[in-house]
């Protein structure tokens, strides 16, 4: 794999936008964000009457789960994430020349597998938070997390079957597929955490695997109800695939240089979690001085007891290591080219052009986010 | 809820038989052991298969749960259970008039779906052996029991919607909804831990759940694969949901007097786990001196610290007391109850008189089996 050279920039911590977003690409907030809003009010009240049906105790895990109650059961506006995955299947409903809505039970159904991984994924990486507030395990024990997990991914099921249509076993069989990919994803990414190195294309197969396929069936989904053929599932999940690479990529450069009062996560989130993410892999995956470096402290790093005690200016030297090696701008340079990738998948597609720009417009902010 | 009279035997430990098998039900043995390898021996290569499919280490933690390795990875002959599922599943298609063949997926979608259960409610409940052997938490530790879990869940889904007909989309959705009772049960099995007193009828909801509803599914899967009505699924299903009662009440006895070299769990199994299982909800539900006395007992075990060090007299005492209130007697009598009434629904589907006597034969099997 070659690197390309080495970045111009040297940015700081201050920096925290990833380098993605260029002069090209002006994204209309506006815009995008009718359409996140249009994918969350038009999916919370089913997403709601779906989790309300799960006996007691799962319903009120869930409700705290998705940010509806706190810990002690009171009402709250919990952030409930970027809502990308509801607005892509609403989307991919009209694509396909349908309603908007017939995309719903795709987008709930999306989503209700999304956060059953979240909530098996967090107790299995043992993270205490998520989206600011402390994980269900830590709130309601393991044991919780784990059958309310179980329930939301029967749920995800239960709510397209029920349709009882052809569409739906359809519909059905492709979410079963990304749950599938879902889970190898989490597998690859579990075993890298006991490996001493990974390489870059095992990073983004397993990227592909954990972030991917979810968003290719969320931009496929709708449109599989609204009576798509096999061959315009196809493209819509590629374009959906290949945005979820472009996400992560996103994720990871906000995972060491976002800015924790909009990630909600700690300052070099992903060094200190000493995670193999995109930037990471890349920079060690350069032939040159910073990467040897960056490669012998992180060795050290795997065998020292005093991690724990790092100060902010031992992570901020890896960062910088990082960043020197290329690893910064091969990633942002990558969101870039899947971003490209997953706009040219659209092309195939017989749609409005209205619908068309939006697809365009959400994969626009999937680069250009903050957090 | 009326307990009947007390009962006349006064069984001791030596007596592992539930006192169900009357002398009117004789099981032919042979009959049912040919039905049970059928199933075993059709759906065995097929599940081998899917399981193979899962990528690595999944694959091999799936093949240790299954028995078909040991720890070290070494081929074993593991006890891979009963497998009723698989041949009411095969015979349920033979009930639609199809060939057993054709009920296999349904027979593997099914076990896949028991199997995710076993993975996840042992971590759940903390229990460290399965089949004479240790559970995959405990030899490959909580996070593959989760992931493992997840993915025999969405093998289970996948392995019936490949098949692209209406009848797996049909299947699916009884799958679907059996899943869901399955996860209910559990949590109310785990809700039943924390309280002081359960109610005969709540823990025949819950048994139903965890038990009847998958034994349902397993027993009219074949058949919607088949191509039958759902009338004649329901009916099946209601077959199945009965049997899988009787079939708890029989492990419920078990789980106090059965043999330890039979069953594979320690002497007085349910008693050191202070399960509040049939025959202990209902010896509690009893009006009797016996019941006041167990009543005792058990709540002061609750709140001792001993409970570990108990000597073998002791968990003979409470299951004396058991017998004598009538708890053991009523649990049997609701074995035979709940098989009448799975043989009943038989009555309403038309099929060959060949299928219905070994419905009839795997349902008295079922109920006179002794681990």
């Amino acid at each position: 794999m070659s690197l390309g050279t080495a970045p111009t920039s040297t940015g700081t911590r201050g920096e925290t936008v990833p380098t993605v977003p260029p002069a090209d690409m002006a994204v209309d907030t506006a815009d995008v964000n009718a359409l996140l809003d249009r994918g969350r009010s038009l999916a919370a009240p089913v997403l709601r009457a779906a989790v309300d049906r799960l006996a007691p105790p799962m319903d009120t895990v869930s409700a705290y789960h998705f940010g509806w109650i706190d810990a002690a059961g009171n009402p709250a506006a919990g952030d409930g994430g970027k809502a990308v995955r509801p607005a892509l299947a609403l989307l991919s409903a009209e694509a396909a020349g349908a309603a908007p809505e017939q995309g719903v039970p795709g987008a709930v159904a999306v989503e209700l597998v999304h956060n059953f991984s979240l909530l098996h994924d967090d107790l299995m990486d043992g993270d205490e938070q998520r989206r600011h507030r402390d994980t269900v395990w830590k709130v309601h024990g393991p044991a919780q997390a784990i059958l309310v997990g179980d329930a939301l991914f029967a749920l995800a099921n239960e709510v397209l079957l029920e349709l009882g249509t052809a569409e739906a076993g359809r519909a059905t069989r492709r979410l079963t597929s990304a749950t599938r990919k879902l889970i190898d994803g989490q597998a690859q990414d579990i075993s890298f955490e006991h490996r001493e190195s990974v390489t870059v294309e095992e990073c983004l197969t397993m990227e592909g695997n954990k972030t991917g396929a979810l968003l290719a069936c969320a931009s496929s989904i709708g449109a599989v109800l609204g009576g798509a053929d096999d061959r315009t599932a196809d493209l819509l999940e590629s374009y959906g695939h290949h945005l979820g690479l472009a996400f992560q990529a996103v994720d990871d450069l906000l995972g060491i240089w976002g800015d924790p009062g909009s990630t909600g996560k700690q300052t070099w989130s992903d060094l200190r979690q000493r995670k193999k993410s995109l930037p990471v892999v890349a920079a060690l995956a350069a032939d040159n001085a910073a990467s040897r470096r960056l490669g012998e402290l992180l060795a050290a790093d795997a065998k020292s007891n005093d991690f724990e005690t790092f100060s902010e200016e031992e992570f901020a030297t890896r960062a910088a290591l990082i960043e020197e090696s290329g690893g910064r701008e091969w990633t942002s340079q990558e969101a870039r080219r899947q971003h490209a990738v997953a706009v040219e998948a659209l092309a195939g597609v017989d749609m409005q052009e209205e619908v068309r720009a939006q697809f365009v417009a959400l994969a626009d902010f999937v680069v250009v986010r903050e957090r």
